[in-house]
């Protein structure tokens, strides 16, 4: 199972899951100005932030909303990004939130767990109900993939759907981390995590507390660290002994280097610092 | 408002949205050898069914999954299709049931609105709540652009999240509905119509006419005509003085040959004629 390496990553390396959501703006000027296409630069510069983190990341979360915007040109980095993720020997999430059904959803897994675009865990939406959760189960059981499916987020859009509450009490969000429990038991690692996680933003810490024990044998992908406002205290309480979950952080780490005096000309070291200082905060908030 | 524009379409052609899910498979195999490369047989499939088709469908709607499973090469279909749509003066849908928030959401919005894959309006998906509509809301109002976000499916799963209700008897979906026709009150096209429309799939009858009722101002797109069970009775109901909605039909129409002998030599022929019976009995349906 998939998930059993993502847990020895974290074992050995930490919590951080490093956020490739690369926008163009994002890159120091004199950086991308060296570049006759910015396709280059953006590649360049994914590849000179893993080459600095791979030993103290976890895995690298892409967002594919950031390549989708240059057009096709954008899409060959995203996919040169996730074999440039691989050939390091790293563990890359592809952060597509696809939600639709049958042939759609096994066209959607074909596209992200084979051939171009192949990744080692894609995140996905359940608002149209298991039933589009299940075409990407072959592959998790078949071919070492995970999924992270959208449980409950920190946006303050949340509440319209996430927070409906039904007669019984139960959240909208909770009755989507008690289905996914549930179809994830079939899909167990070694480390008593499934291969089916949950994307699970930070809010309050009671609503923390209560989840991590409600859903114990996921596995959490947290985003929002550092620029959205997660701290080191808040992530921990997702965590079961500094595991159980990656904390992804993008913006903090790929802009560490504009705190930095003449941060621009050796961002990658600026991004490598700012990873280690998130890796630590964490580690001791969860008293690993 | 670009809802003007489909709902002239509607009443000049009818309610049928031409569904291009073209998947290799579907080409007739003597077709698809006379190729070297697959994605250039994949191009010209879609051209022809366009060419046959564009003085009677209303739209047609691009489900970018089939694509995408192609990698690299079908996008840049995905991509030409999509082009060549437009030269025909046709207005696409692009079927990509994005859902994501903040600067990622409005990375989207510039793909799909913007660009390679520029269309006219896209399919979202509201799970993380209105926030997750709202980036796209600069292009309905400013480029001509609109939206069809995901109300109630008709799929098995719909169970799972759609139809969970709350303590005053309000189901997921019409409060999805309802929030996305206060924020498409703000983008009211001349038609009566909002440029924020809704995915509605075909269910029971009572629930489709307080549907129709509830969502007065709201524009369908209606999927699942055909091969996916719906009938022209089913689809009558979304519809108001036969417009208010387009109804999506692709394995029926790009698969229509199979059911002629040697269908395969004359495919795009078949699927004009399929797609006349489908706008036709709609049309009946709906008394118009």
């Amino acid at each position: 199972m998939i998930i059993d390496r993502l847990f020895e990553s974290v074992e050995k390396k930490g919590n951080v899951c490093v956020g490739l959501d690369t926008d163009l703006e994002y890159l120091p000027v004199e950086f991308r100005n060296k570049f006759m296409h910015d396709e280059h630069a953006l590649y360049r510069f994914n590849q000179m932030i893993i080459d600095a983190t791979y030993d103290i990341a976890a895995c690298y979360k892409v967002q594919i909303a950031y390549y989708e915007a240059l057009g096709l040109n954008g899409l060959k980095v995203y996919k040169d990004t996730l074999t440039y993720i691989k050939s390091k020997g790293c563990l890359a999430i592809a952060d597509i939130k696809r939600g639709d059904i049958a042939k759609t959803a096994q066209m959607y897994a074909k596209a992200h767990f084979e051939g171009d675009f192949e990744s080692d865990f894609i995140t996905v939406n359940p608002y149209m109900g298991m039933d589009s959760i299940e075409p990407y189960l072959p592959y998790v059981k078949n071919n070492e993939k995970g999924l992270f499916s959208l449980v409950r987020t920190s946006n303050k859009g949340a509440e319209d759907i996430e927070y409906i509450e039904n007669k019984e009490n139960k959240k909208v969000y909770d009755i989507v981390g008690e289905k996914l429990l549930k179809i994830g038991s079939e899909f167990m690692g070694e480390c008593g995590y499934s291969s089916v996680g949950g994307v699970v933003g930070c809010t309050h810490i009671d609503e923390g507390l209560k989840m991590r024990k409600d859903l114990g044998k996921m596995f959490f992908l947290i985003p929002g660290y550092g620029a959205q406002g997660g701290a080191a205290n808040d992530v921990a309480i997702y965590l079961k002994n500094g595991n159980g979950g990656v904390v992804n952080a993008s913006r903090s780490i790929l802009l560490a280097y504009k705190k930095v005096e003449n941060g621009g000309s050796h961002f990658e070291q600026c991004a490598r610092a700012e990873a280690i200082k998130m890796r630590d905060a964490i580690r001791k908030a969860a008293n690993k």
